[in-house]
């Protein structure tokens, strides 16, 4: 091979490898997108480093809702690639003394944001490995000492940035901590003789179906098959809201328009819903600790 | 020219092109925001290469809308530069027997989604060249086997981004099948004498501004002049809902506040608003196959 | 360092800058994400470049509300580096006479869009240096001739985009035209004894939260220490709809859930609010000219 030839190879193979470098960041908040919070956020990253890509998991977490912001992450991180880092700011506490922290997963992805118990369920699910607080006195924007109250641009998207751009290393963040994080406390699913007991930690708000906490191991001590039906009622304070019966099947189009059917959602957990329509709004259902559901099968 | 003049010249074209040959993703879907699932599918496709350019259309389509989708595409697709991928998901047949497709146009464009209806007006406008069917059991997300409900995540997604990218070629997405597409069906405008009668697919939802199926050429059979006034009757299921008259202007500034005007809308479309204030709301009007608009130009 | 070393430390800087500087380009407009208008501008940016680094800072501005469009741009554009250009598009006017220009601050940003009052508080704080009119005649999207009510995607996108890739010159744009803008009156903060008189231009619409035009330097004017106590009076039309009093603290969790605050918010501006509640929803706040707010220091 001529000399040039090597030249021009390596020549884009570090401009390749250069501009793959430049990292992913994806963003989560409770801000909404009607002001101008996020894009002030952005704009502090973009500021770090203008090759970044940036995403948006959502904006629209309800307020103050961590147990929401711990479970879309749940649904979405799993999806992005090795290296990718994730901010997330809902953070009911800002200023006061919950932890700052980055969360490094087995998985090979970054969390930046507050110790609030948002890291919940990617630490169940992806497995942390380590654990920084971010110092503060060090990470902060330059001119932001006297706000107290946005943290998100003036420190969490900052040093997401710089992380995943690589112009801040892990270990550079701040003190390490024990490999933990602090987690909410919820229901896990029960066996009771024949019946499946399970939760509804949130909802798919978008086509009104109801998600449960059954996830498919648990599913299957009850054995089923496609086709089988089953007894499902949903209570809220252990009163019944819905009762009735339905297929477990592999898609909406199984069942009649307007039909209830059981199916495994896209997170394969035993989700309930109604062929194009709402079973949220039908049968009033929501979701949140005092929600339960029971899944029983029909023997054949 | 020195020769290292000559490999630097070649370095740069080559990495300008390897960039741009990265390409542009646009989605479209009817999952809201407010959950995980869009995220989702921008992670598999910021994995399969952190470098695509990825926007969004519009994910706030009407659950289960098909038309407005098909209509959304056309608003928005003929801007993009040739080579643009766009990957629609507004499914309610998820998991049924609509084909899942990559459309090409005679414009260069990409569609990539379910073949049920979304692309009848892009078919019409841009002109269908070449359709193939996703083959599913080679074209899907590792570890989805088992999953049944997200085709966007799993298959459009990652065809969408690999086609974009370069790493799919479109012979290569699957078997070929005739160039056409699903055609939802709806009414075409008519001439009745000196009164056009057409339909009213879609509205400005932002500003309440009613949109007609009516493009300049049939307008033009009116033979309108900037100023001439028009007659304008809004049906739904034949009963006039709103008759008035008005003027027909260049734009919105050319009557009082609050007054009734017809225009040339951005598509090129007739289209009648109140200035600043919302048509759609002050005289209950929507859109769908039971609305109908006459248009009739008064005699000087 | 060998001849081989030097082309390619060249080759990778060119080819570093040639990346860099394809520019950031930043939207906001009153268009909504329902429909495929933001997209279409999209498109065309992405047109004049492919590897234009584009984000949003909002698209559902209040219709026609350029007085919210100009806080949301003061709120925002500083945390975006020097080279950033806004394109804001909230135009009632479109097709009428106001100008369409590019703002030039001292900060180093460019500002695309009508100049209708959009600039009045970013030209306040970030300093007017130059302004050019768009000259449609030679700055327009190829087959836009006739249209004339989406100058957002004809000649604001695209004007932004050729800025922003270095393809068009700020003086290429048009005509210099004097170094200001058009102004939005509004009232100024007023000191009457030992009471701080201000307005409130916009809520934080996300959380409730109340914010007032008081900036730090006027507040500063009452001798304000952390844990005083204030008396905070809310009006509409001089008619007093919410008075009571709270302690200025630096963050929310400072005072019990529920409780007042009185605090700097995110750009140092007194702001009014309860802890995990909505302020605006609980004692029916909102904002604009008839509103007007009262703070006095309570003596210790």
């Amino acid at each position: 091979m001529p000399d040039f030839l090597k030249i021009l190879a390596l020549a884009l193979a570090v401009a390749g490898s250069t501009a793959l470098a430049e990292g992913v960041l994806v963003l989560q908040t409770d801000f909404g997108t009607r002001d101008g919070a996020v894009a002030a956020m952005k704009g502090v990253a973009v500021g770090v480093s203008p090759r970044l890509v940036i995403h948006d998991l959502s904006h629209e977490n309800t307020p103050f809702d961590i147990w929401e912001a711990a479970y879309r992450l749940r649904q979405a991180a799993p999806y992005w690639p090795a290296g990718t880092v994730f901010v997330s700011v809902v953070d009911p506490g800002v200023g006061t003394r919950r932890k700052p922290v980055v969360v490094r997963t087995r998985s090979g992805h970054l969390f930046v944001g507050p110790d609030n118990g948002t890291w919940t369920l990617i630490a169940e699910d992806l497995g942390v490995t380590a654990v920084r607080e971010i110092d503060v006195t060090r990470h902060h924007r330059a001119g932001s000492e006297k706000s107290h109250t946005f943290h998100g641009r003036d420190v969490f998207s900052l040093v997401g940035a710089g992380l995943a751009s690589g112009r801040i290393e892990f270990v550079d963040v701040g003190p390490e901590l024990a490999a933990d994080v602090v987690r909410l406390a919820y229901a896990r699913p029960q066996l009771e003789g024949k019946v499946l007991i399970g939760s509804i930690p949130v909802l798919d708000p978008q086509f009104g179906n109801v998600w449960t906490n059954l996830d498919e191991a648990w599913f299957q001590k009850l054995e089923p098959r496609e086709g089988d039906r089953f007894r499902v009622t949903v209570s809220k304070a252990e009163q019944a809201v819905y009762a009735g019966e339905m297929p477990y099947v592999r898609t909406f189009g199984d069942v009649p328009k307007g039909a209830p059917l059981l199916y495994l959602n896209s997170l394969m957990h035993v989700a309930i819903a109604l062929n194009m329509d709402s079973f949220v709004r039908k049968h009033g259902v929501s979701s949140g600790a005092e929600w339960s559901v029971r899944v029983e099968k029909l023997t054949p």
